[in-house]
């Protein structure tokens, strides 16, 4: 199934315009990896990078040819018309763009009049014929030429005349696709409208759109433009530009689908949306966002409470569409309103098996109420809500260890020097084990001291690593009556789980959070215990 | 000027709906401080909660009766219609929400007959009784009205004449505005378009539109639904909300304002914009999106680069707005402190004459750029800014005491007891004095001993009390290489004031803190020390 690559094109510049992002620094090892993630969701194109401007991009490109097997996309190579007036096979850029080898090449014009004399410093005419010259080039060596329109929509405002033109040399030269471009990303979907059906009535050859997120309208713009005609859509992975960032390439392809109808993508595809999401954050190092649409983890979360029995019974009531769709599923925030119907969902959700106890949960409802009376919170806290689930079961895990004392301290020396240690004396297996460590902070002394205390016993310890960690004040009343609520994200490389722990004392909160971090971590890898 | 408030209503439920978002718990205090927050953005309506329902909103009402006074916005407390089968005055939900005391109420009631059968379990008749009599019972208590219409959109491609009927009902009886609702988030702009256009023609009353972000549409939903004739839009700060989450107040203003023309807030608090999103995020406790439109860090950021003197010389050919219009700022690395104009102005704010202080303004701002690339914010932390400015002055107030040393420990003892301690040793007026306390943590028990050594030589600090603590980790990288960022908020009973402390180790950057709240308090009442 081909529909993506030849109906409609669904283009993706993660790589290219997405690296933009401030604080993106992919190695072209990540950039093979994010190709090989975007191929699996189905889009039509990946550009690649900018050969020639980039050395790293180059490299790329060069690694590609050999390493890189896709089996729906087409790779594209960025760059620019050629320079004025120079010959375009005098141009080195151009020839880099060539050399990258790709069976796409993107290139990139101006539009607008202003930044033609402003930016270029070059006549109008000669834009033109740069244009034309380097399309002309490409095609004639068997290349599919894209011509991004920089600026289009602020130089159609301007001169719509010449935003015309520039796409009338483009087709004439053989280009398949002119590119509109909201590069600065001012523009509203109702003007994006208006600009494509005008453009549409005095050009004829394929359009596409590439949006800005300036305005917070990069997807609706986006889709103004395939309802007034595109057929190209640009987007980068999660949103990741400069800025504000460009059109969400998952949020495109899953309203293209599932809200427009258009299969723009192979249908096997679509379930990936979500993981590769998430794998393409990763790889760029940037914390997913929860709350993205159709792939964040809270994307189709519900607070529980008074509407959990009607969920139940009728999901569709309360998504917009099934998360399973796009690879996410309906989680179940389970808040001080929990009733059974919750619990029982939210332990379908972490696969407990609660066949049969109907006592069970009942008691994890009434503890429930009881901690989150206190101030606990296990909406954001997985972890510790499976702990507490399984705890009420008849295979109940068994503790990791019994706790004697511990102490923590912080010192502000003369010198200036602050240090923090901590002692903890516990009892594993039978035995007793007194552990004393330093950390960058008291909660980080206790962590050290009591992993190294335990990792003998639990070498998959070893692995884990605090990943965040949050701390709120409850019900603070000039600061005698107040609880603290501790969040620690913990990591073992694959996956990641929040725990929570509430306390009058900040520290003991957080050893409540800290060892349930730990005894989750062996219980999802008890093989190695 | 109050076009906000009445030709075109700005309605932000931040703290109502927007506190459906997972892990977001505001305080009373948090609360009201969120609310003084958005009045200065001029939003002409704020919807603070569910009296009666959430114990939480009941106090939240009761204290904002004496101690919150808006100059823009009038104050919106939200509830449902009343029971099935039960009588509007004998419902004591409706009665909660009579008792807040709110000039304006905003009602929820079903509007997709799917939702009335299946999750209401009652009849269409009896829904449409339920709106009529509770509209009826607040208008007859000298209430204005608004019906929130749950999940119109989806209601209305079921069965259209019930979604009008209800509105009809709710008109009828006096309801000032109906909000057709896309509580589940699945439409895009052109949709919305044209439901809305249908319902204009077949309804007459002011119609507004509620807007979840589930395509990442919900911005551009809510302006098509204005372009087809709402004057009533929805939305939370930063977009906070359940799921995905809504329309994002702010990016709402900038659209409405900037791009379509309409005044919807005084002109005088547009340029609060950035500096309110980020002071909600303070109190949310969430980091704020660096590549949010309008209110980003990098909204407006450039990679330097190929085009970096084209932006110097036209900065509008790349940028889509003037970003000082929302209070923004062009650059990259420096936030909204960090420029002269930006000091001075804050200085004016807080009462500081810095007339004739060329030399300071200018090592202020290198201090304060110096301090932010270390993870120092002062945009919450006002008292911190003001005693930095301060410092710089030839009158700057002499520290309240030179610090030795200090020391503070938790301990957990063996029969489970949690004690904190702290001593510290410090010189005041050339006295050395060591204290020890005492607290429920390590930073309490260092504010009772720091504060026992204090407070005969400052006796005006019996009366301070903290009134919160924030904890936020810095780039976290395995745990090691964190810093931590500590907000506290500090009142004697007549005012409060937020300073801030940054260090690797939490209880070190919530002594510099503690050191500046105490400060901050002998400085504001000097007559008493």
């Amino acid at each position: 199934m081909t529909t993506s690559a030849t109906d409609f094109h669904v283009f993706d510049t993660t790589l290219r315009d997405g690296a933009q992002r401030e604080g993106v620094s992919y190695s072209v090892a990540d950039k093979l990896a994010v190709a090989r993630l975007l191929d699996e969701i189905g889009v039509g194109f990946i550009e690649g990078g900018w050969p020639g401007a980039l050395p790293k991009d180059t490299e790329f490109f060069s690694r590609a040819r050999t390493e890189l097997k896709l089996q729906h996309a087409q790779l594209v190579a960025f760059g620019s018309t050629r320079k004025a007036g120079v010959r375009v096979e005098d141009d080195p850029q151009v020839r880099a763009l060539l050399d990258a080898g790709t069976p796409v090449v993107c290139l990139v014009a101006k539009s607008d009049v202003r930044h033609v004399r402003e930016a270029l410093r070059t006549t109008l005419e000669e834009n033109l014929a740069m244009v034309a010259d380097t399309v002309a080039f490409f095609v004639g060596h068997g290349r599919r030429v894209f011509l991004d329109c920089e600026h289009f929509f602020d130089g159609y405002a301007t001169d719509s005349d010449y935003g015309v033109a520039v796409l009338q040399a483009a087709f004439g030269a053989g280009a398949e696709v002119g590119v509109l471009c909201d590069t600065n990303g001012g523009m509203l979907p109702s003007g994006v409208s208006r600009v494509v059906t005008d453009v549409r009535a005095r050009v004829s050859g394929r359009l596409g759109i590439h949006c800005q997120d300036d305005t917070g309208c990069a997807v609706a713009n986006s889709l103004a433009a395939v309802e007034a005609g595109v057929t190209h859509v640009q987007g980068t992975a999660n949103g990741y530009g400069e800025r504000a960032g460009n059109a969400d390439t998952f949020a495109l392809i899953g309203n293209l689908v599932t809200k427009m109808g258009l299969p723009v993508v192979p249908a096997e595809c679509l379930p990936e949306l979500q993981r590769v999401s998430h794998a393409i954050a990763e790889l760029a190092n940037i914390a997913p966002d929860d709350h993205q649409p159709f792939v964040g983890a809270s994307a189709f979360a519900h607070k529980a409470g008074l509407h959990a029995s009607a969920i139940k019974v009728s999901p569709q009531l309360y998504n917009h569409l099934d998360p399973a769709v796009v690879g996410n599923d309906m989680r179940i925030l389970v808040t001080e309103m929990a009733g059974r119907a919750s619990v029982e969902l939210k332990g379908r959700e972490l696969g407990v098996d609660l066949t049969g106890q109907s006592d069970a949960i009942g008691r994890v409802v009434d503890r429930v109420k009881v901690l989150e009376a206190d101030g606990w919170s296990f909406e954001a806290a997985d972890a510790s809500f499976e702990l507490l689930l399984r705890g009420q079961l008849p295979d109940a895990p068994a503790p990791l260890f019994e706790l004697e004392s511990y102490k923590t301290s912080v010192e502000h020396w003369g010198n200036g020097v602050v240090v923090s240690e901590a002692t903890v004396k516990v009892h594993v297996d039978g035995e007793r084990l007194i552990s004393t460590a330093e950390g960058n902070g008291p909660v980080n002394a206790l962590d050290n001291a009591l992993r190294q205390a335990l990792v003998n016993r639990y070498p998959q310890l070893a692995d884990v690593a605090l990943a965040d960690y949050k701390v709120r004040i409850l019900g603070w009343r000039g600061g005698t009556s107040a609880t603290t609520r501790v969040l620690i994200d913990t990591t073992d490389g694959v996956g990641e789980w929040t725990t929570v722990g509430v306390h009058a004392n900040i520290v003991e909160a957080s050893w409540h959070a800290l060892v349930d971090a730990l005894t989750y971590a062996v219980l999802r890898r008890p093989a190695a215990g």
